[in-house]
């Protein structure tokens, strides 16, 4: 394997999803591509572990933001991914979920291409669906939910999306992710549609050994995610669905309690 | 191995999620579960090369469903699973995209836990996502999309999903998994929020080699889905995302010319 400037390889990048973070979860094709990887790109939200599937020999380089830390410009890891791919050959560049998703993946594939240099799309699991579907709780049921609506919580402006105005007005699962720091506003959009007693579940870390999953419903949801410290990197998922979770039972039997009393 | 009724073996199932359909876009962890698999039950979205992880000697049984066919009831895919399960050990029942995404997975879950079979969720790539990035059209992108949103084309009653009027109004990337038989419908509904000009891709068997591709707008994706001879099955995006797909270059320049002469 050639990895030094010496020997010419053709200059090639492979956009590829790491899935949520169990290095179980990524595709076989996704890690067929680290094998074959001369240098390795990787952000914050992939757990290291996944490397191991890389030849020993690759170059691997951390170019993650994590909050609070110095991390390098969405500019620079263009930079970089295009410098490497240039002389050394083959770059993966490894994110968490999928590229495509609130990833940035388009903007790394766009400045690639004004190099022309060759880049292919190897998906990933998304966090927005896997996520809550390791917890058992689908993104959509017969009954309950038609449709999932995915936004961010964290637009480039810092401002909480118009989508998630929107999303709180109808019946679609809405999957919130990088909502967390957000939560509070979050909450308020649904309590003006008066979905008050909307399931919700938040979940952090899914499919790595850090998991915790707070259950509540909106009017509750803030005060459970502070008692089981919850922590980004997490997700909310608001929809009936969540009431399909085990934990969601007793909760359910004090409304109904409730009920019957007045 | 045992796989005989004499040797018991602790029933078991895991729901795995086979991806769109490129065998190589399972991930480890689904591949590792058909490995140990003492039945494989599946369906007509599984591209069959994917049975080849299972060992030799595991069962393989075809639950699946194509539009015409006869097939097997919900009722008696959850029994089959059921007694597999109870009889041989390890189930594995694998689903097109992943299970909980319009996959009626969780109803099979549920049938399970009833008997007090463990039920594991090993999570796939939903076509919603995974297919159109494979094309390098992404469902969000800075400046174009900040959400998407995940609908069924198809619902138990037959009709067109109350979601997917509301859908049409928003500006979240709106992807209609079988929706390809009401596309005249779908079509209609977002002629009548004005979004005539909007991009729109359908994309059938995404990540196979019967891939096809058909690039247009509202007005003209009908005409240029028959002209591609798209059939199901098949998934629709309509979104301003879908501008970013070299094929809707030649798009942009007619309508620029247009209103240039204008």
């Amino acid at each position: 394997m050639i990895t030094q400037k010496t020997g010419f390889k053709e200059p090639k990048i492979t956009l590829v999803g790491a899935g949520p973070g169990d290095p179980e979860l990524i595709t076989m094709k996704g890690a067929n591509a680290l094998k074959s990887a001369d240098v390795i790109l990787y952000d914050a939200l992939v757990d290291e572990a996944i490397l191991d599937y890389g030849h020993a020999d690759a170059i691997r380089i951390y170019v993650g933001k994590r909050s609070g830390e110095h991390s390098l410009s969405q500019d620079k890891i263009n930079k970089l991914m295009v410098d490497y791919a240039l002389n050394y050959g083959h770059v993966v560049r490894l994110k968490g979920g999928d590229p495509f998703v609130f990833g940035r993946g388009y903007e790394e594939l766009d400045y690639a291409a004004g190099y022309s240099i060759p880049v292919q799309v190897i998906p990933g699991l998304s966090s927005s669906i896997s996520v809550p579907g390791l917890q058992q709780i689908p993104v959509t049921h017969r009954g309950l939910s038609e449709s999932f609506w995915v936004v961010t919580g964290t637009t480039a402006s810092g401002a909480i999306s118009n989508d998630l105005y929107e999303a709180a007005r109808t019946k679609a699962t809405v999957v919130v992710l990088m909502g967390l720091g957000k939560l509070k506003e979050i909450v308020k959009l649904f309590q003006n549609e008066g979905k008050n007693k909307l399931p919700v579940a938040a979940i952090q870390s899914g499919s790595t050994e850090e998991e915790k999953l707070a259950i509540g419903i909106v009017d509750t949801i803030e005060e459970i995610v502070l008692e089981k410290g919850i922590k980004a990197p997490a997700l909310l998922v608001f929809g009936e669905v969540v009431s399909l979770h085990p934990s969601f039972q007793p909760i359910k039997d004090f409304y109904k309690a409730l009920k019957e009393e007045l």
